[in-house]
């Protein structure tokens, strides 16, 4: 039966908004831009909590500039939801009409040789409308200009993750207890959603079941496959509790393993940790990398750990910093990232443990998933 | 009870697929482009039947160039799922892995000077790699340099339509059935979505009940706001059924209407009449928003007429062509759009008409929802 239910934390206020979209600002002029322009998505989320129903070809943009109030231009018909927005008291809105040109109404807020930042996900036939309205403007990846924007948290973004790690551990630990053989990987996948359901999330946002050979796709989100006594499986789940994301790694084995089996699950537990070890005050984020990548190379695996070690996660269950090799921005106090190397033996098995870790202003690594590492043995 | 299923129509084949690349290759010749670089989403689905299970930062690219194979740009994790694609026969793959440039496996497949029209809804962090790397490259929004690349649908696109939207109408016809005043607008929904998916959609993309005062906002879903005796009530639904798209849209009233809402009602009626009789051959799509919009301007509503008459549906819920003011194009047979007019009275109530409309290859106009537009009476 799931704990009784923490309270909800308290929600982000007009102020709360207000204080990001100064501070985005501040950090447009210190990074050189004009100003940044946000698309609808999570970074349109963290600096005014608005999210559209759907987003759709029509134009919606906020341009946050230094000394000038943050506007956000919206579809008319869009205006009456933008309006209820946690963060609208701490923006003007203007809207534009089916028929009107959305650039000419976005333009005369942009500086007309200003360089821009501008999210990562706007649509390009948003920027190309920019770009033709404002030829003079030049743009930039927000992700690549401003990196920072969204990757430190304060405390109360850190207790938002506290409670999501927290709760997809104890979705780990129920999941323990149903039955794996026999039963199909989305079957399992149904179950680790309802748990993480259960647990407070409010939205799931991938459930991968990796069984056998499927555990050597790290891609592989869950199939028909029906898991068999001797199956490795992969587990990594997550989604958002609270608007901050959870995101795991556990690799279980159906009954007693092999020694092979053993041995490439113990790599990446060593792997794992010396991941974790690297993050320090001073490190970049592409030494997390290198210290997980070290330990299975040297065990001769280096060919099968076929992906970056981290990414970020925050709004959104994937974000930067990604822990990669050349991203060399140095990780800060309060950026929050999954930790996650894996081992995958094409046709036959994969292992991945993850966990989400920050910096702490103590300078040390912490853990917010507190589950074993140990390879479990489920039935 | 549900109609016996009819059967599912044959799955595109790769021939299919191969057949939209080569028109594809074709029309970017035509419009002058030395190719379409297509991101994750419709128009990835059209031409190649792909659909990643997650859209993500990381590249994913289909390069249709005239005079050479199309080749579609994959991480490396999501090749294994790529190969499977439907249409995965008719095209090259090639991945790169987490860490190397993708812009670099992108690059030589463009022409360093070329013109690309880029997909609408491309990531603008990968517009602005490609520009990087290769700055005497431009680019054009794709709907605007191929406004037709999947407006026009052959006889198996419309079956499928045709499908959707018989579907969406037997769906109409049991919500009048159902109880509205004292139910909350979220739970007329959740009716909606259901009969939607009982009959035949795999996924439901909107299920709008605007009651009262919230049917005066287009873009309201549906609220906890209780529906009442007296109450106009919008309802506008839709989604994919065998990959292709119903959206239909019918106001009802619960009990007897007032001469005023009778009379909106059959302003709003008389505008969707005048609107699919504007489908015709050599008429440009805004004729077909004008023609709506003369009729409520003509009664006196005009300034509450405040979104386009219609958008295109096929594989997406909302495409081009548009059917708005400055639309000069003209329409074409096998195009299929919406005609929906509206009336919107602030605070009071609104009113909308919508059905799918296709031009015959006979010349005239034919709609794929064949429900009554009477205001129908609900308890």
């Amino acid at each position: 039966m799931p704990e009784s239910p923490a309270p909800a934390p308290a929600p982000f206020t007009a102020d709360d908004y207000g204080a990001r979209l100064a501070r985005a600002a501040d950090a447009a002029a210190q990074a050189g831009l004009a100003g940044i322009l946000v698309a609808p998505g999570p970074d349109l989320v963290y600096l005014t909590g608005y999210q559209p129903t759907a987003v759709t070809e029509r134009l919606t943009v906020l341009v946050v500039a230094p000394g000038q109030d943050p506007v956000l231009v919206v579809p008319a018909l869009e205006a009456p939801d933008a309006e209820k927005a946690p963060g609208a008291a701490a923006l003007t809105l203007r809207d534009w009409t089916d028929g009107k040109d959305p650039y000419a109404v976005t333009a005369p807020l942009l500086d007309v040789d200003g360089r821009f930042g501008v999210s990562d996900n706007a649509w390009a036939m948003h920027l190309l409308g920019l770009q033709r309205s404002l030829p003079g403007t030049s743009y930039v990846s927000l992700t690549e200009a401003l990196p920072m924007l969204r990757a430190v948290k304060d405390e109360h973004e850190l207790a938002r993750i506290a409670a999501a790690g927290a709760a997809a551990d104890r979705a780990y630990e129920e999941i323990l207890r149903v039955r794996f053989a026999g039963r199909k990987e989305t079957d399992v996948a149904a179950d680790l959603a309802r748990l993480l359901l259960e647990h407070g999330h409010s939205q799931v946002d991938f459930t991968v079941v990796g069984s056998g050979p499927n555990g050597a796709n790290p891609h592989h989100e869950a199939g028909d496959r029906v898991i068999r006594p001797g199956d490795m499986v992969v587990l990594d789940f997550g989604g958002l509790k609270h608007g901050y994301g959870s995101d795991t790694t556990r690799t279980v084995h159906v009954g007693e393993a092999t020694a092979e089996e053993r041995l490439v699950h113990d790599i990446v537990r060593a792997a794992q940790q010396a991941g974790f070890e690297a993050v320090r005050p001073g490190a970049a984020c592409q030494d997390v990398d290198r210290a997980a990548r070290a330990v299975i190379t040297d065990a001769g695996y280096g060919e099968y750990f076929i992906h970056r070690t981290g990414h970020g996660i925050g709004v959104t269950t994937h974000e930067p910093p990604y822990m990669i090799e050349g991203e060399e921005r140095p990780i800060v106090p309060g950026m929050c990232f999954s930790v996650e190397p894996g081992i995958y033996l094409p046709g036959r098995f994969g292992v991945r443990i993850e966990d989400i870790v920050t910096l702490t202003d103590q300078g040390t690594g912490h853990r917010f998933n507190d589950t074993p590492h140990e390879m479990a043995i489920v039935e």
